[in-house]
Order: structure tokens, then sequence, then C-alpha cells
């Protein structure tokens, strides 16, 4: 059997916020140390990985390793079903195999919801990411990584990203004219979750497009900082902490998300 | 000459809201008593009855009973234009017969609103509702009724109805699985509208379509709590008080809506 | 060279809230006074100026006169990249004379972003405004206009205006009924952008088109008051000042917004 519960059902809403606009089916693969899901989005472009750490729960135990395959679409509308503040057990292998049940319990315990979603055997081949040492890591807030790529939108399809030791700067252009947003490396010891870090070994310039950092912002709500790692000849990736915060206002850190997305191949002639 | 005047009017809108989408024509019965309105909604399926006490008014005069039929939704576009807390005054039978005044006064007393709507000739026949002893008396917090039915319309399109003396039960399936949601009987001092209450005879579970029970709780604005009443082979009663808060903050009880809907027959080939 | 600073961009994207809807593409008249345009509305009825003080920026300079013109929807949507407390700087002439450039910085001083939109060669006719002296002024809070216009635009698609000494009364008529809404004049000391204040020679009714005013009253925002001006056989005037509010709530006044839209000739056969 495998069982997971969460103190705040909140955070299981937001993960699925930031993955089922890309990706609509996909399969968890449950083992004691925890759940992870690697899908490709719907078009083959972009890949997108989630994992959580058993630890991370409430309550976690997974008795032998076990592939549950669903429709996130549907996982995602029965969340919606859930208040931010219900406790969220999931249950699979039990008398039903072709079931999840999810079980949300009301802070005040005289509500309580089960819901039943339907399995699928879904073909999945897990893709190998090979560890790669990155030359450019920057560290920024989540929010600003979002609304830069929605101004930008307004503007052009791409986005250049162009990383130097002063800082990094987004740039696009298109029919209405061109615009560039630049940030600097800054600390704010009050407020560290406002601070933009940049590690790196070289200057990097790579252009990518922009739905689908579009998308990937989806993952904002989860965490107040955005991890952007860029190499040359790798997909940038994009990677959210999965932060709980229970009742007490407590954070516990339950895994990450991350996006993969290959640079577009600069065209001269174009 | 009928005329009938509330302190914040906020609470006529509130009333159209929770009927002008189920019904779009109907007419108001005026006695000295007060004012009430019975129309069956626009697919004949289910029954909204209000009922408004003359003593519940600021000022409430009705000289000679009368029929006030109208367009709902014209009636609704009208109070919309009132802020929520203009003092309202409805007159109808004064020189132009055809017509219904509504005045809209601003607490500062420096704008001044009238609007007149056409009234309508419209057939209806008065339904006898017979006075119904119900098995089960159930009330429960408004709103929490409204998001349940809003929840399970994500799953399907009837809900299922248990009461026994553990507490209600809501369940729902379709094609993406299956899902209820159990409130246990609960009292609550300090907010008493968050207060579950059941009294009943004998058990019962009877299936309703979910759409016209979203209809019913778009009367949630205008109370805390809502009753539902059920017994075997009678429809539902689903009913809200009309309450009225003045400047002060002091409630008066208007009067009541009621909502009707017959349970659906379980057919066991289907 | 021209440029133009402001400390706080919110000043900028409210004026060009107010001007594109009405009007798509326009030149901005720059001098070392200031910059103003003059555009009628794409259906050509209603007419638009904006006038602002090069001494109400923070910094101002234009050697020489030049005329800036460009797609308005453009523009906003650029600076809806600006959050409201960017300094925004805007620069023409420079070495690209066929664009203009907007830089944002934001408070902090870590995020500057610049954006350059292609400039545009429009045929434009300046068209004298004749001086008037209007029969009658009405001051009136500019958010109870636009509501006024909004609630009567449910009734129909003209409204009177009529002005006497008791107060101003907008009323209008349409297949529902009639509505009328009559403010009297009014002062109060404590919220003076609450006051209601009619000067006037003579009384007036005139009739206009809703959905022009409904499309000035965008134009709210930028300030408390709406200033109304009408004579027999001129066109309402209904103006704005352009209020920007520094970081230290500070206000300045950088100029005005003004409309002016013909009566419409009442038609006793109509």
């Amino acid at each position: 059997m495998f069982e997971a519960k969460v103190e705040k059902g909140v955070v299981l809403k937001k993960i699925l916020d930031a993955v089922k606009d890309l990706v609509t089916e996909a399969s968890w693969e449950c083992t004691s140390n925890g759940m992870s899901l690697q899908a490709m989005d719907t078009s083959h472009v972009s890949l997108v990985t989630v994992s959580l750490n058993g630890d991370g729960f409430q309550r976690f135990r997974c008795d032998r390793n076990m592939v549950i395959g669903m429709n996130l679409v549907s996982l995602s509308k029965i969340l919606k079903c859930a208040s931010n503040d219900d406790k969220i057990t999931i249950k699979a292998g039990y008398d039903d195999n072709d079931k999840m049940m999810l079980t949300f319990e009301a802070p005040n315990d005289c509500e309580v919801s089960e819901y039943e979603i339907k399995l699928m055997n879904l073909d999945s081949e897990y893709l190998g990411i090979p560890d790669t040492k990155y030359d450019v890591i920057v560290k920024m807030p989540s929010a600003k990584f979002q609304r830069i790529c929605r101004d930008l939108s307004q503007i052009g399809d791409t986005v250049v990203i162009s990383c130097t030791k002063s800082g990094i700067q987004f740039s696009s252009s298109g029919d209405l004219g061109n615009g560039s947003v630049r940030l600097s490396q800054s600390a704010n010891i009050d407020k560290p979750e406002e601070a933009v870090t940049i590690t790196m070994q070289e200057a990097i310039t790579q252009t990518f497009a922009l739905k689908y950092l579009i998308q990937f912002a989806k993952a904002t709500p989860l965490c107040a900082q955005v991890t952007l790692q860029l190499s040359s000849d790798v997909p940038l990736a994009v990677q959210y902490k999965v932060i709980e915060v229970d009742a007490d206002d407590i954070e516990t850190d339950l895994g990450s998300i991350c996006y993969y997305l290959a640079p577009k191949i600069d065209d001269a002639t174009d």
C-alpha cells in the first residue's frame, strides 16, 4: 500500500497548478523514499520533473514500488475541492488497484471528504537527466521571473537571456519595438527572498521560447525564489523548491519541481 | 397604492440575484401583510417562493391587494444601479398603473435616483404548497452548502444526499471517479453560523440534479445558514431567511426564500 | 533631444488608459514648455486633448520642437511592463530618430528596463479649440460620474443632462423603463473630493451619447474630481486634472486631459 499525508493541502494544489497545463497525463513513481514524476509537455518540447521526499510528508508509507498513472487535469479538479487548510491523505494500492483515494479533513474535524480518481496505464519511459555542472546559476525572486516573462511576451515570442558578471538581462523584440530588463546582483538582508544571486563560470547568451517559460512560472506560488541554471548546448533548468507551510507557519522542504527547455538555435540568416 | 421601503438596498439586490437566473418573469402578490412571489424555473422543474413580511420593512403600505408582474432580469439591472447602502423605496399603483417606481436615496441625502420599470400582465397560477412535516431537517452554513454543490459538480451531474444520525453526506460520481463530503453534527458556541444541526425522524437517501442546487445556492449572501428539509416522495425544500442588516448592523428578519426540487427516481437499470 | 522623467510611472499608465481605447494612433507635440496631444476618436465624433506641463516633471528637456507620432495601444502595452512605482524616463530624438525610448527604474535601483517603441509619421491637423465661456460648470466626484454613466447605460443609449440651480440631473430611457439620477450641490469640508459644485449662468438641458461619456470616464483614476462644462450649441467639455503622487504622497499637477463631445440634436419627431 501507498499512503502519504500533508498537513495543509494547499501545497498539493500548487504542485498540480504548476504542471497540469503542461502535462495532462503522467505517472507518479512511488518508492519508500518518496514520489516523483517526469514528463514531456504535450508538444514534446520541454520536460518537467517533480520530486517529493517521503520525509517531508506528515505521514509517508510505501510498502512496494508502484507506478500510478493518472490524468493530472482530473486530479487538479479534485484537489480544487479541498480547502487550503484541509489535511490531505493520498492512498493507492488498497483493495481497489484501479483507483487512488484522496481524503480531505477540515481542521475542525467536522467535515471529511473522500474522492476516488480512476488510474491509467500509461506508456512511460524514464529519461535519465545527466547530472550537469552548469556555467551559470541565478537565484532570483520567482514573482519577478514570472512578471518579466509575461511583460516581454507583450513584445515578442522569444527572450534572450544574457548573463555577465554585472547581472542578468532578459530581452525581446517584435513588431512594436523592443525591450529588455536588467537585474543586478543584490542582497537584501531583511528580505532574503528578494535577493538576486549570480554564480558563474563564464558569460552566456541563449534564446528561449517565452510561452514555455510562462508555463514554468505557474510554479511561482510554491516558492519565493526560483533558480535558473544555464550552460552552452544544454537545456535551461528552471527549478522551484516545494515548500509546505503548516498551520503554525513552519516551513518544510517537501522537494522540488524542475523544468527543462532547450535553447533556440540562433539562425543568423533569420 | 403600494409602497415599501428598506433601509439598506443591498438586501433587494441579493433577493434578485437569488431568483433572476432561475425565473426571468414573475408576479409579486402584494397584500397589507407583505409581498410574495411564486414561480417555476424556466425549465419547469423547480419552484421558488419568496415571502417578505410588511413588518420587516422600514415603511410598508398596501391599500388594496395587487399583482405586479415584471421581468426580473430588468428589475435586477435597475437594482444594480443602487449603491449597497442606498435606501430603496418601491412604489406601484400610483398615477401610472403600468409601471413600478424605484427610488434610491444615498445616505448623505445629496443623491436621489428614480427608476421606472414597465410592468407586465403574466398568466400565473398559484400552486398550493402543502404544509409538510419533513422527516429530516438539516441546518448548515450556507457557504458550505454552496461550496459542496460546486465541488461535486466537478465530479458528476447529480448528488446523492444521505442523512443518518451520524451526519449528512453528499456524494457524486462520474467519468473521472467519485467523491463524497460528510458533515458531522456540530455546534460552535462562538460562531453559531457555523453549526451543523440535524433533526430527524428516519434516515433518508435521495438523489438530486446538481445544476438546480447550484442555482438555489445563489441565495447564499442572504443568510449565513441554510435549511434543507427532506422526506420520502416529497420535493426537497432549501430555505434561506432574508436578513436585512441596517446602517447600525442591526438585523431584521424580512422573510424567506424557499426552493423546491423533486428527487430523481433511482433507476436501477441505468 | 527630448527627455522627460516622472517619479512614479503609474501616472503615465493612467494617462494611456484614459486615451488608448478612444484613439489608437496620435502625435505628441513637444516644446520646451511641455508635451501635448490632440486627436479625434476613431469614429471622428469626440475629441481628446492631453496637455502636460514640463514644470510638473521631475526632469524635462526639449531642445527643439518635435512631433512624435506613435501607436498608443503599443505604448500602453509597454507601460504595463512598468511597476507602478518605477521611475520612468521618456527619450526621443536621440541617435535613432525612428524610435522613442522608455526607461523604467525600480525604486531599489537593482532593476532597469529599457523599451524602444517604433515611431510613425501621422497626418495630423491641430484643431483650434476656441476659448469658450461656458454657461454651466459642474465639479463632481469623478467616480460618481463614471458610475452614473455606467448605470444609465443599462437603461438607454443616451443621457439627458439637465442643470438648474437646484442641481444636476442625468436621465435615460429605453425598453425596460427609464431612470434618472439627481445630485444636489453639496460641500464636504472633511472630504473636499466628494463635493458637488455648480456654477451657472442659465439652466441648460442637453443630450449625449453614453458610450463616449463612458470612454471619457476611463480617466477617473487620474483625479478625484471631474469638471463638466456646458453651453448651448457648444460641445460638452469633460476635464480631468493629471495629478502625479510621488513616493512621499506629495501631489504635483502635471496638466490635464479634456474630452469634447457635441450634444445630440433633439429631434421632436423621433
